[in-house]
Order: structure tokens, then sequence, then C-alpha cells
């Protein structure tokens, strides 16, 4: 499968990586806004052309993975481009997924393509063990934790303000929670019993500290429902000890069987070294699937819960049956 | 939907209760191999009929669950009944599901119905995650790990021996084993090294007691390859401790991306009071799916590595987007 990538970030360069390390993808050309003659990809000869090109190339590649951010470039990118080709994004704005869904399904369907939105790790993987779990064990109750691992959001709204540099925001799980989660004790948790923050921030020269900390402690939304630690470091420790992208988290699902005679734990996680580069290979795999969804006339949007699994491997059916189930 | 049973042990009985759990489903009838009037399902009202007499039933119900064993009962069973009806089974024979697949595949196929062999939760669950993992990490190793949980198999391969009078076997991840995987070690690790074996044993009375134990620990293929340990306990023992079927495992993949830069752990695992209890419940979702498929005109023999997640689920596509994924 020939791959076009459009946007060349973190998670683009992340799709790159990823689509060489399976052998039945070609990273086939790259997209982006900014000048094409500005943007060398890490690959040797990949061209790269402007976004306004892309429809002179849709012959020239089998799906595009757009990766853009979920605030502002996806909405309105992803239905632009699902008019022109098979396309795939990882919008994670959880609250607006239905509203993206109708708007790419159907630019999709009114072309004859088909799109995969919301494809990651959460949404993505976390999704479909929600669902597998919820189904298998009806009465009960799943839970989400997230890390320990960096929040992109959380970090920038620390480097707003005032007389910070450089910041960086990890999620943490309170492990009491998660202790009392699998243990089945189906805790009512608030956000505050669920995950800590912890924010490591680099000040200008000068900037008040104290003053900073409480902006951070009692920023709505962000930081105010939580307990929040804040660490002042130097611009060379948050260098040499926070430039990595780590992510993960948990779904648990504790559930009964025979009128609650027997308990189940269901429980999947994730420890990732690089939440985009892990992020671009469930796109990579999940593109697999959307070939082999187009080339069955399948058209419209389309999310992680109606691919069936078999479609993300490059192993034949029968192959899977013999040494996978 | 109406759902049959076939086959009314411990298997079916979870079905059964799992049925109650699911406000679209019902308990339609329960064929027996036995007398049907020797059997009394312990739902109100429910018919019993043998099993000669499926093929004046098939209009009565929308799926039969077929709770035969793997070793005898299934690879006879599921094919003649998937000539009748729409059928699902949980055989669990690794190394035979390509022959029993191609039987029911046949079978299935030649009549217009729609078959789901494998189900439950290893080959199930189970082989669904090593499929996902394996399809996002491309560049990885992943185990399986079983237990801590009753070996059937095992249990019964024990009470064979003269002078047993009955015995429980629980088979049980090594957890240095355990942690050299999740620390992404990639270990190369023997039966032996992955798992130990722990055996309740009930002795006839004047039986010799160090002779069943060199019995146990050297019989070949199920335990001869293991750190065996054998308890000789008392009836009244066995009863209160060691009456109930838990299970359980792991799936772990380890891999990396960025050429070997970041490394990311994918874990899901299991710990269920009752296998055959859990067992029954991912047979009644997936039982949802295949009407569902069905209903779309599918035909043949399916495995859950070909059925799309929010099949499982009563929520409609709508509702899952919105509060799922």
């Amino acid at each position: 499968m020939r791959i076009a990538i459009l946007g060349y970030g973190n998670l683009g360069r992340g799709v790159e990586l990823a689509v060489r390390q399976n052998p039945d993808a070609e990273l086939a050309m790259v997209f982006t806004r900014r000048d094409p003659d500005s943007l060398k990809p890490a690959t040797e000869g990949i061209p790269v052309y402007h976004v306004s090109s892309v429809k002179d190339h849709v012959k020239e590649f089998d799906v595009m993975i757009i990766c853009g951010g979920s605030a502002t470039d996806l909405p309105g990118q992803t239905p632009v481009y699902a008019r022109l080709t098979h396309v795939i994004d990882s919008f994670d704005t959880h609250a607006r997924i239905p509203e993206h869904f109708a708007n790419v399904d159907k630019a999709a369907r009114e072309t004859g393509h088909v799109a995969l939105i919301s494809c990651g790790w959460d949404p993505g993987l976390f999704s479909l063990n929600r669902v597998y779990a919820s189904s298998v064990l009806p009465e009960g109750k799943d839970y989400t934790f997230w890390g320990k691992g960096v929040s992109q959001g959380h970090s920038d709204a620390i480097r707003r303000i005032p007389g910070v540099k450089d910041a960086k925001q990890y999620t943490i799980p309170v492990p009491d929670a998660l202790d009392a989660v699998r243990a089945g004790k189906n805790p009512e948790l608030t956000v505050r019993q669920k995950h800590t923050r912890e924010c490591f921030v680099v000040a200008e020269e000068g900037a008040d500290k104290a003053e900073i900390e409480r902006t951070i402690r009692t920023m709505p939304n962000y930081f105010s429902d939580y307990d929040t630690t804040v660490h002042f470091i130097s611009e060379e420790e948050m260098k040499a000890s926070h430039s990595g992208m780590p992510h993960g988290g948990f779904v648990i699902r504790t559930g009964s069987t025979a009128d609650g005679t027997h308990n189940h734990v269901i429980e999947y996680s994730l420890k990732l070294d690089s939440n985009p580069e892990f992020t671009a290979s469930v796109l990579v795999a999940y593109a697999r699937a959307l070939v082999r969804m187009a080339g069955e006339g399948t058209t419209g949007c389309k999310t992680v819960l109606d691919v069936p699994p078999a479609y993300l491997s490059p192993l034949s059916a029968e192959e899977l049956r013999a040494h996978y189930l």
C-alpha cells in the first residue's frame, strides 16, 4: 500500500517511521501547508507537495494519513480530503466525535471514498477495549486511567503563563484508585481521586515563581480540580530529563456473573515511550484495513469499532487462524 | 435474539446465566443428548428437546450455542448443526482449528448459514489481542501466560491415576518471567520458565501417595516439563477450598519504534472467578454479532478475528461513537 502523509510534525514523522516497519507499506509522498522546499523528509527521495495539490496526486497513493491537530486542523481537513481520496485521522476530541463523523461521512459517501476517524490509542485501542469488555460483561463498570504520561494540552497551557519559558506536565493515575478498581470495589471516583498532575517548569529569569505556581494550581478545567505538584527546573534539566513524550494508561472493566457470585476483571494497559510514534503505528495498521475496505467497495466514514481485527494484519486469514487464534 | 443451547453442562449453564444479563436476548430452548425429561433448566418454562430434533425447531430460535467439549464433541457437532442453523462454538484445540474451520465452513456455506468457531477467551479475546498488538507493533514479540487457574485437562489426567479419588490442578504463571517480559527483555522462555503446576489431590484410603506424586511429576506432556507441586488434602478441604473454576492470564506484546529507540508495552489480562461463566458471556456477546451477520446475508465460518467490534454491543453505532469511542 502506498501511503501519503499530510502534515509533517511529530505524528507525521512517526508515520514515516512506522511505514518502514511494515514491508507491505511504502511512503509515497508528503503534503505540507508550508513551502514544500522548506521540508526535507527523513526518508531519501520522498516528494513533498503543497496541500493545495492533493487532487493532482490522488492516483499516486492508496490512502492518506492526515496528521493534523484535533483542535483546529482536522475538523476542517478531514472532510475536505475525504472528497478526494481515502483518508484516516486521529481526531481525539471525544465530545466532538459525532459532529466530525457526520461531516466526514457525508464527504466520503458523496464521493465514493472510505474514511476512518479517531484512530490511535484513545480514541482507538482503548475504545475497542471499552466496547469488547462492556459487551462481554454487561453487569459491570469500566474505568479509563491515563498516564503516566505527558499531556500536550496541559503543557501548552502552562507555557502560556507569563514568566514561563518551558513546561511539561505529566498526568499520573492514583495507585490507590487503580487498586480499588482492580479489586472490584466499583468505587465512585472524582477527577481528583483518579489522577494527579505533576508539572516541570522552566521560569524566565526574575519571574515570580510563587505567582506562576499559584496560576497553575488554580487554572480552571486544567488544574483546579486536581492535586497538582509544581517543580521549577533549569533549562538543561528540562532537556536532559523531560524531552520525551511517554504516555499510556489503563482500561479496566470489572463485572460479575451468576447474580454477583463470580467476579471478573478485564484489564488492558499501554506503556509507551513515545506517544506520537505509537499513535502513528496504530494509524498505519488501520491504513492497511482501510485499503482492504476500499477494495471491497466500502464507502463512508468508519471508526475502529467497525473494522474486523483481521484487516489490520498483513497475514492472511489462514495464517491468523493457524497461528494467532 | 432467541438463543438455543446445545449441551447443558458447566458451559451451557453459564450461557443460560449470561442470557439473563442481556435484555435483548432470551433463552428459547435447550437441546441435550440425554433423556430430555431428565434435565431441568434453571430457568422456569424452558423447553428441553433431544438433539435429534434440532431440525424440527430451527424456526424457533435465531442462533444455537453449542456447548460441547473440544476433544470429542465439537468436531462432530458443529459441522452437523451448521447445516441446520447459525451456530457458535468455543472449540479450543488450537492445533486443530484449521481443520475444524474447513469442516464448519463447508457445511455453513453449502446451506447458507453463518457459523463462528473458537469463541471464548483463548481462543477468543486473547486471540484478538495477539492480532491487534502484533499488527500495531510489527517489530516486537508477544507472550501468552495462563493462570492462575484450574486446568480441566490436567485435573482429569490426575484423576485417572490409580488411587486418586479427586484432583484439581492450577496453572500458575512464573512472576519473574512476567516481569522480564513486561520490562521488554524479550526473554526466550521454556515451558518450565513460564508456568508452574500446583496439584491438590484426594487419595483413596491406603493409596501409595509417594507413587501417586511420582506418577504426576513424571507424566509426559502434562507435567514432566514443569516444576510441579503436589499437595494431598482431604475430601472436605477439596470441597471447601477448590470447588471453583477460576482462570485467567496475560497477553503481553513488547515492541519498539524508531529503530529500537522507543519501547512500548501492550498488556491484556483477565482474572476470572469462573472460567465457564466468563466463556459463556463471550459466547452470548458473539451470538449477537452472529445474528447481525446472518441478517446481512453473511455465510460460511467466521472467527472473532472477522467480527467488527461494534457488532458485539447492544448499543447502536451512534451511541458507541458518542460514549465509548
